[in-house]
């Protein structure tokens, strides 16, 4: 590994409408950002053309004895990492077996790593952020879905075809709810539309809560954010809902303790903004979960590198190995 | 590593009730063997004492040519893998904070590893058995519970107290079957004894089956065994039962497949003697539970080396690194 203080790499973080790109240096800040909307672009070519262009000014200013040493991008969908292939981004028309890594080092002339958002993230926060000490940790994103990425023994494990770390759909229910990946798959529960739809149902039964006022009335502005803020000032109903997501999620990592025993569990993405009215549940439900050799083991954390983790983490890619 | 042809270890299988031992060679074949009761032994030392005494025995007759290389021993407990330290045997009295591996090393002379032994099975059957083709592959024991190893990159993944691979506490049911491990842990519902339970149940319930009559109209002589076999000759109970123990089974399966992708489930132990009665749904069952993308890419395989696999595996111990 070369100085650190004195090279750095573009990280691309590929949302379904934003791409936010960065400027890391190999201590893992940002020196410059852009963004660009993702729709409007004509296809791959469109996209390599408004990178290219927002690479040009994220390195305007490189100072003359600091090395560019390459390009990261973390994609929502699936990738074959070694081959940095892009199969299919689920959200995004157009993307369809993209050699990306390629695309991108013909036009650089730098090498370039393509991963999945969340292994990227994964790989930012156990690089630079909360899981930086230790050797087997899991790192998991509530929102939409549930994301996973594992670092185990100091590297991120991607399974035989890339695609492991689908945490979300480890099973919490053999008969449970039903989807195109299985049944009781946790994101099932705890997903950002699936912890307002609880919340709405708890209250349409009749019970008294501050959820509906908070939101102005309004039943399609509930959110996750709106629940967790009531539910920090007693709210019942919605205490009770987060008690839930706590032990929806404390049953899957049960599961991937006694399977794969990480030091810690990594916990980002928007629903963990919730904080201590999900934290402090999911910590009782966990050790209630948990024979008490591994409990007394086990870490839960909150990641540190908040929207960052996803630029930070891509541009990490390059300076791993 | 030396001459496959030129050297051998010590594997011991250390059981509840029998010790079996046996001289391994290089290619993973037993040259000689020995078994003695655990049972009538004076603590650690009288278990030595008679490790020693056939050590002796089993390398008589060890050709002029030939390098005995080590002993390894896998045990029915926690160990920590790295320092060859035995924490607790459930079943084995007297036998708590032993350090193991230096006690055999002072007494032989030789390196020594220790591991459990579902660990050691594991690594029999992917270095010697029916995982050798794999890079990625999870090792399963069905019997009184369900044991776990897990093959990542080659080497076997021990977790980081050396406690990982406890697939059979993997939860099914958040909601289920309550034990000392968490709720709904698999081998709730599909160990030995569950097995045994759950066909009774159904016969109580007035339904016809030619269980009772296999097991001589005795209860406590029915066994997934006798089960399996009224199975196989279309017992519509008995098929029942079987496929319920899949469908569970497929459940923490395809949920271990979405976290770590496999490329192949390596499937031991007394239930696995079942057969097609078994494996046939369990096939079904996983892939109904799976997308395409990971059920497509996923083998089920009877593993190979039988009651062999804890000694060869426990002597394969001493020839990896």
């Amino acid at each position: 590994m070369s100085d650190n203080n004195k090279r750095c790499a573009i990280g691309v973080d590929f949302g379904g409408t934003f791409v936010k790109m960065a400027r890391v240096n190999g201590r893992g800040t940002i020196d410059a950002r852009a963004n660009f909307a993702t729709t409007d672009l004509k296809g791959v070519d469109g996209w390599l053309d408004e990178v290219e262009r927002h690479v040009e000014a994220l390195l305007s200013d490189l100072p003359a004895d600091t090395e560019w040493t390459g390009i990261g991008v973390g994609v929502p969908g699936f990738v074959n990492y070694e081959k940095g292939f892009v199969h299919d981004l689920t959200n995004v028309p157009g993307w369809r077996s993209v050699p990306l890594a390629d695309l991108l080092t013909e036009r650089f002339g730098k090498p370039a790593r393509v991963d999945n958002d969340v292994n990227a993230m994964a790989v930012g926060e156990c690089t630079f952020g909360a899981g930086q000490a230790y050797r087997h940790a899991v790192f998991l994103t509530l929102g939409t879905g549930v994301g996973g990425g594992l670092l185990l023994n100091k590297n991120l494990y991607r399974g035989s075809h890339s695609m492991g770390g689908e945490i979300g759909h480890v099973s919490i229910d053999m008969n449970g709810i039903e989807s195109a990946t299985g049944r009781g798959g946790v994101e099932q529960y705890v997903g950002n539309k699936r912890i307002v739809e609880r919340a709405l149902q708890v209250i349409d039964s009749g019970r008294a809560s501050t959820i509906l006022e908070r939101a102005g009335g309004k039943r399609e502005a509930v959110s996750p954010k709106i629940i967790s803020e009531a539910a920090a000032e007693g709210d019942a109903v919605a205490v009770e809902v987060f008690d839930f997501v706590a032990d929806c999620l404390a049953t899957m990592m049960a599961s991937v303790s006694y399977l794969l025993q990480p030091q810690a569990f990594i916990i980002g993405g928007g629903v963990s903004a919730a904080g201590p009215v999900l934290f402090d549940p999911l910590r009782k439900h966990l050790d209630a979960r948990l024979s008490h050799h591994f409990a007394k083991r086990v870490v839960i954390k909150r990641a540190e590198l908040g929207n960052d983790a996803g630029v930070i983490g891509s541009a990490t890619l390059t300076f791993l190995e």
